[in-house]
């Protein structure tokens, strides 16, 4: 792996890129201090920054699915692998993740190409990033029609007040193959002269708000202020929100929401200020396999992402860390799931499965 | 200031004590990696300690507030200070946090022996003291008997499930003057074999619950684990609690609680899953002079705990942050307020201005 200096501009950043013969990834573990790129060259290099979360967020993990099964080729090429490993390590990049529903669709999209030899499989994993980008930049539409619609905001050329937008985890960049799917929605809202601030939640442990979303408003010039998670209820109760947007993980098809861990108490907080909490995320994120969020998997991760800071042990050495990666927000309290296909109001009776059916069930295999 | 090794047990631990002519503060700073006593010999350095949070914990700052009468006339005497002078620095004792109503009653309570000479202010700050711990058994047994009857388990012996408790903060010995408030209804339920295990809630930006609540917890032999503040209303809804206990700084007439940043999202997470909500703290916690919640002042602390670990910047430099110290959660959340002289069902009507009209409006001052 070797690193690289920041020869990228805020427009044509890429959180992931096919290196040719490896896995080019944004270091995600060393922002903001440092911009660093990484090149994988093997499978089980790709699965440790999966898990390490160099390269995290639902829609890039399926960029990452697609490279990576284009780099187990690679690999199998040079180590003489036959098709039943080769089968084997795309399964295990396939599983690097369990939450996550995009890291499998991505492997389960290109897979049926591997007999078409690499350059076929490259050419799949680059379609998924670019329609990525294509399919972010219909839901940062999609979200802002919606949402200036919903909160009566009219044209701020109107003399409309901007938005206020609270928005946890990162949803950027970062998170995508391009553009952003929530944070997409909040550039969009900037570029339409209609957005106020930006409340960040810092999204302990691991910090992808204050690390990652706050670097990318900064370079994309768009206020905001980092807040600490369990801030979130009483910023939006005490009237200082107009929406919350995030992303999701995983949705299913009643409409609850894997998503970060803490995204479920904004949603509550959301609930009881009467003000909507709107998920935006590709098509591909949701998963009609799984009725509801009590069949998701929730990813443990290690305690001691909860109990140090950096170096320093910040608990007693004798205590144990619950460390759950991801929660479950019911549908009830999702009022808008924001697509690059159009909105459901999913708390309203828009289910995904009611959406979807029979066409979605299996766009996976049918991409 | 000089600092001591830990020659204290867990019984006898205090984190506010007299020392002749100096206030002796366990450094709540530097726990648990360090276990250090600092002697504050003047006003400065008491108001420094108390905003950098060497100390704090309501109760403990009522104790805080008598000590620190007694430490304003021991500088008056060595610096030739006149009355007014002396007056003037007790206000400033009086102010040094805004939004907790215990260090201004402290202060309030002592203050008119100031004519009477220093053993007698010392005196009063030493029943102050000695109250709370009395209260706080009070308020741990009180509480322990609500929750046990509430949530209908019955005695451990006859084969009763134990209790899972989440709590937020800090609320034991090192937030009062001994014995612990919303800590002490745990180690209540602990003592009469009815506890499962503590969820500990980091509680961010300074993590009081993983710095200091777990070392309580580790002292006392106390099954917990920690995690981060934003998963509480995921373990909460996905039934692994069965009550919360949290602490209070300021409790209104209405029966409104402030408290730490935090508590009001694991209110709601409470009310959505219909487990008791319970506030454990003394009287003097109570201020009926404030009807709701709206007339507190939220101290509003600098931003760099939120932007910094320790030493490290986490957010861009150009990224500003946003740092509220507490929240307000309204009656209608609060299940049950735990005092020493009983409990309050607030949510179902029974609020402090009722119980205490009249009789408790001039506590304070009557003490």
């Amino acid at each position: 792996m070797t690193g690289g200096p920041d020869e990228h501009g805020a427009e044509d950043l890429r959180a992931v890129a096919w290196g040719g013969d490896h896995v080019r990834l944004l270091d995600q573990t060393v922002l903001p201090g440092r911009v660093r790129w990484l090149d994988i060259a093997d499978v089980d290099g790709l699965i440790d920054a999966v898990r390490r979360l160099v390269v995290r967020g639902a829609p890039a993990l399926g960029a990452v699915g697609g490279f990576g099964v284009a780099l187990a080729m690679v690999q199998a090429r040079a180590a003489g692998w036959d098709q039943a490993r080769l089968q084997r390590e795309i399964d295990r990049v396939r599983a690097a993740r369990p939450t996550a529903v995009n890291l499998a669709w991505g492997v389960d999209r290109v897979r049926p190409l591997v007999p078409r030899g690499l350059p076929a499989v490259v050419d799949e994993a680059l379609a998924i990033a670019r329609e990525d980008g294509v399919a972010n930049r219909a839901i940062g539409r999609n979200g802002a029609d919606w949402i200036l619609a919903r909160i009566g905001r009219g044209a701020p050329e109107r003399g409309a007040a901007p938005v206020r937008v609270l928005t946890h985890c990162n949803t950027g960049i970062l998170a995508t193959a391009e553009w952003g799917t929530g944070l997409g929605v909040i550039r969009e809202l900037h570029g339409r002269g209609a957005l106020a601030q930006v409340y960040v939640d810092e999204t302990r442990p691991l910090l992808q708000g204050s690390r990652l979303t706050a670097w990318e408003l900064t370079r994309l010039g768009i206020p905001h202020v980092v807040q600490v998670d369990s801030a979130a209820p009483s910023t939006i109760l005490r009237g200082m929100v107009d929406v919350a947007v995030i992303g999701a993980d995983r949705i299913t098809a009643a409409g609850d929401v894997a998503n970060k861990i803490g995204s479920l108490g904004v949603a509550l907080a959301c609930a009881e200020a009467g003000i909507p909490f709107v998920v935006a995320a590709p098509e591909s994120t949701v998963d009609l396999t799984a009725r509801t969020g009590a069949e998701i998997t929730i990813e443990l991760r290690d305690e001691e992402e909860v109990l140090r800071h950096g170096d320093a042990r910040v608990a007693p050495e004798a205590s144990r860390g619950y460390n759950p990666a991801f929660d479950v927000t019911p549908a009830k309290l999702v009022t808008a799931l924001v697509t690059e296909h159009g909105v459901l109001e999913v708390s309203a009776g828009q289910t995904p499965a009611d959406r979807f059916s029979g066409e979605r069930a299996g766009s996976a295999s049918r991409a």
